[in-house]
């Protein structure tokens, strides 16, 4: 997450710039989401290098032609597009937005687990508990809540969870398994992913996952599904008390 | 607000670099903030080229150690601080987040009163609405509700706003007397500042704001105290209708 911060290397002057991005980091924020989602990333990439009209892409993404300039503008700004004779191109940084999937990952969890959350930042530092919280629903943390968050938090909370993890379990399974292994202890298996992983891996192992009754059935049904209840057991702990 | 985004002059790491500071921009301005407000900044600053101990911070600040090292960590990573041997020291960019007037206000400016409401930018764009207006009150526009605004909002409403008005009008004054006038007819005329300067300027002018109602009694209040009534006109009018 450096952007030419490392020290002597940054201008007194680069130094200034990088404090107002900072200060208005949250429109730069929503305003690249927005431009994503509405599609009008899309549109420029799809222009090529030939580049595409404001007009035109306020027409194909359905939007006012001044709302589109807004954002057209901010984005020529924020070095995400390039504007040439009215012309729009997909600059580098646009083109992460729009096609990495780990940038999509961590955008959609920004902004539908923490955006909101995080204006209680203060307050979390100050007491030590998650206030922002409250913003997704009523618990004392966010794992008593990972069952029952709001649509779109859900969905980009696993997504999220799983792009950096899945990867870790491709790493992780040789070394677990390059002594004999029997049992597995699970703790935290959360939907059971790496415990269906372990299972699959080696047919004779078992699996016990320690979590919260609530993740415990999301991990059950899971493993049920995939047919590997018969090596799956249960430990239902909370184990942040 | 460029930060190195130049067409041809980024790499696609550095692309993709940036746009994961894009993904995680509400973090960064959130943690950015605290550390300015509880005090990190001012500590790490006051602590000079020597740096200063996590935990000593922490005790200045009031805050946890864990807190504190959560923040510090986080300072390092996007740059506004240096650690070296556990002592931290203030980075270029965390001098201009602590001391420069400029990005004060911006910052304020955009926690009391962009931060929730750029939460509802996709609707707005769509709708051709302020619909995040609805986190400060229930107006039509902004202007309708400057009055009212919750009370950080307006504070720091009205300190962005005046920050870079009050540096224009010292080059507008010469430029609007550069001929002899006699009456000013001042559109949006807000809480009178421009129209106090030209009275001011002045002893022979005289100033008629045209504004919404709310704005002009607070107007009419200032140019009261300030002693210039006897010039002072007020036109009552919506010019965004």
């Amino acid at each position: 997450m450096r952007i030419n911060t490392e020290p002597g290397r940054i201008s007194a002057l680069e130094a200034k710039s990088l404090a107002q991005w900072i200060a208005f980091a949250p429109f730069v924020f929503q305003a690249s989401v927005v431009m994503r989602d509405r599609g009008l990333l899309a549109g420029i990439d799809a222009a090529g290098e030939a580049g595409i009209a404001a007009q035109q892409l306020a027409d194909q993404a359905g939007l006012s032609l001044y709302g589109t300039r807004v954002l057209l503008d901010f984005g020529v700004d924020i070095g995400l597009v390039e504007e040439s004779d009215g012309a729009y191109v997909l600059g580098k940084t646009g083109y992460f937005i729009l096609n990495d999937d780990m940038t999509r990952v961590n955008m959609d969890f920004t902004r539908d687990v923490c955006y909101q959350a995080l204006g209680a930042l203060d307050e979390s530092i100050q007491d030590g508990k998650p206030r922002g919280l409250a913003a997704l629903g009523d618990w004392d943390n966010l794992y008593d809540g990972l069952t029952s968050l709001p649509g779109s938090a859900s969905e980009s909370w696993f997504s999220f969870d799983h792009f950096y993890s899945d990867r870790v379990f491709d790493e992780f399974l040789p070394v677990v398994f390059a002594t004999p292994v029997k049992e597995i202890l699970d703790i935290g298996g959360n939907t059971g992913r790496w415990a269906q992983r372990c299972l699959a891996h080696d047919p004779q192992v078992r699996v016990t996952i320690m979590d919260l009754p609530q993740q415990l059935a999301v991990a059950r049904k899971n493993i049920a599904a995939a047919g590997y209840s018969d090596r799956f057991n249960e430990y239902p702990l909370d184990v942040l008390r």
